[in-house]
């Protein structure tokens, strides 16, 4: 009897402690199964998330493509939506050749051609684009338009990259009306529906690749889209009237410059350095040049209302000249007149040249001081130059 | 005793039904577990094939989008890559507006502006790329420039689409040179490294986004880039120079012209359609206007050396006429001269002007028809011209 209450006894306990460790092996499971369905649940949610992202990446991709080739091809869209093609419409003008100017900055480049005729340049053109065949006869004419891009205006980004949104200024203020306001298409502000400058210059020799100009307007690294022989018979338009506010000529013109000692042996002392890259035969004709440049009140706007202001509005492609405020040599001290204690800069064919201009327009050009930029420069030099104008 | 065993047995066999019971549920787990296991395996493989496709989205979109800016801004990218960077420089440039011109084709277009005082053109702007503002002032200027594409270059396309592959003809035949190449940038050829064509006009009015122009060199539907007042103390060059073979002007002027009555005849029954839509105030004017523009020799150079050659090649914008030859009439017969057997046509403000011209350069104009484009233009008629020309 008592044995088989043992038996009985021990397998009641066997089968309890099997139930149990069942159970907790069940337990096992049950927990792994919750973290596996969070885990799956977390993954189903990343790819949803990353299927939208592709999508995204997509849409992206598709645009900038599209916009890509309605920019870089003209050819006729088959979609009639009218509308569209319009604006979609681009031309896409291809740089020739870049302009290597006298004038290093926008700052001094005079406001239209040929009103300084030692303003040299030569346009560099790109032989992967252009033959020099192509150049062939266009030393045999005095003169030729440079068709090029206002490529130092501060809203070409915008401009190009969204259209639709970068406004047009439809009016600009003009530096002959103080102030007044133009319609952009009656100026030849460089803000222009399309940023494309028209300039007349004076043909001193073709060299290969390379144009020799004179009676420049156009600033260091000006690139071109065009050159074009002057036609005097149907470019010279006998008898062209211009509105009232244009005809106060030499509103702008400078009362008297004068070189200070202290510019003259500054200049002779960068001389040693630019003469081997300078468009000049010597700092007497350099120091000529500066003459024909400070002739014309080059300061912008704002700048001769308000010669005080040290930031100014200076997005102008042609005009406009940097102030360097406090830049304190002996004459600050001389000086009592607040307008004359502005030093304005000007930097040509490589050289820095200080001045300042009292309320009467008197200049006292100051300083000469070489720009770094100057320093090994690739260029044309004067001794090349004059070879190849006296070839002609 | 009986009860303790049944007890212990009962209990046994409770223990044994839970250890099961428990062993199946974890069964049903383990179960659930390897089946989760698989789903996440499967996820996380999916998971990192939606990774590898956004990365490649993202790629081909940053490519897309770099080739954009490259290409619409032109802003100096920081890759030295010079040569890359010189291939990928375009500046795009959208047409502000488009021509109406009296010169329905190329056929006739004068090759130089101010040749032909009656040939009359509206530049109507595009509202949504130029404000009406943008036009204040223009009208007090006498002339101004307009810069434009010169879009019925045959080659335009193969340029844009594949600049690398599309050969620029260094040299081009010149009209005054009888054949005699010239390199195209010492000429006006329309056929540039970049086709932007330049033209000087009169301006008679300027009506809200509208520029009535006269003694234009446009022809009808001529993309416009931009407008330039024309400044005669810079554009205006005294004492330009131009090559000896320019200097031989009239080359191409005609003997005499000479108007059948079959011509005026058909001319005023054509007027009764075009009248409402025609820039001219009647027949006689338009009259007068084929007279300005048939007064020089019209025809391109191999019309003129070979007039027998139907098929012509006449890819120029300006210049050059069609010839449909056996297009037989009554004055056919009555004459022998073989370069008179071929009739040339002129397609002004939508009507077809037929003519000959025989060795001496003498004209018969003989036949006027309606051009099927003609009709139903919205256009400026001459009534709202002279009504804006008046108001001035």
């Amino acid at each position: 009897m008592a044995r088989q209450q043992v038996a009985a006894a021990v397998a009641a306990t066997l089968a309890a402690v099997a139930a149990v460790s069942a159970i907790l092996a069940g337990e096992v499971y049950r927990r792994r199964c919750r973290r596996l369905a969070t885990r799956v649940r977390e993954l189903e949610a990343s790819l949803a998330a990353a299927a939208d992202k592709t999508a995204a990446e997509r849409r992206g991709r598709v645009r900038a493509q599209q916009s890509l080739r309605s920019a870089l091809s003209e050819k006729e869209s088959s979609s009639d939506d009218k509308k569209k093609k319009k604006h979609t419409k681009a031309f896409p003008m291809a740089s020739i050749g870049v302009v290597q100017s006298c004038f290093s900055t926008r700052n001094g480049t005079p406001r239209q051609p040929l009103v300084v005729p030692l303003a040299r340049a030569t346009v560099v053109l790109d032989p992967s684009r252009v033959p020099a065949e192509a150049l062939e006869g266009l030393s045999d004419y005095s003169h030729c338009w440079i068709l090029y891009v206002f490529h130092l205006n501060t809203d070409l980004d915008k401009m190009w990259n969204d259209p639709a949104r970068s406004k047009l200024k439809a009016k600009v203020r003009v530096p002959r009306l103080k102030g007044g306001k133009m319609g952009v298409l009656a100026t030849r502000s460089p803000h222009r529906p399309n940023p494309i400058g028209l300039s007349v210059a004076k043909v001193e020799a073709v060299d290969g690749h390379s144009i020799l100009l004179s009676g420049v307007d156009l600033v260091d690294g000006t690139p071109v889209l065009d050159i074009k022989p002057y036609l005097p018979y149907s470019d010279g338009v006998i008898g062209a009237a211009i509105p009232n506010w244009l005809e106060v000529d030499g509103a702008l013109a400078v009362e008297s410059i004068h070189f200070s000692e202290h510019f003259i042996s500054t200049l002779s002392d960068c001389w040693m350095h630019v003469q081997k890259q300078s468009l000049y035969a010597s700092a007497d004709e350099f120091r000529n040049l500066v003459k024909e440049v400070l002739s014309w009140d080059i300061r912008s706007l704002s700048q001769r209302i308000r010669p005080h202001e040290v930031t100014i509005k200076d997005d102008a492609h042609n005009g406009g000249s940097k102030i360097h405020n406090g830049h304190s040599n002996d004459e600050d001290h001389q000086s009592v007149d607040p307008s004359t204690s502005v030093v304005y800069h000007l930097h040509l064919d490589g050289i820095d040249v200080s001045y300042r201009i009292d309320q009467d327009s008197n200049i006292v050009v100051e300083n000469a001081a070489l720009l770094s930029s100057a320093v090994n420069q690739h260029r044309y030099s004067y001794l090349t130059w004059r070879e190849k104008v006296v070839t002609l």
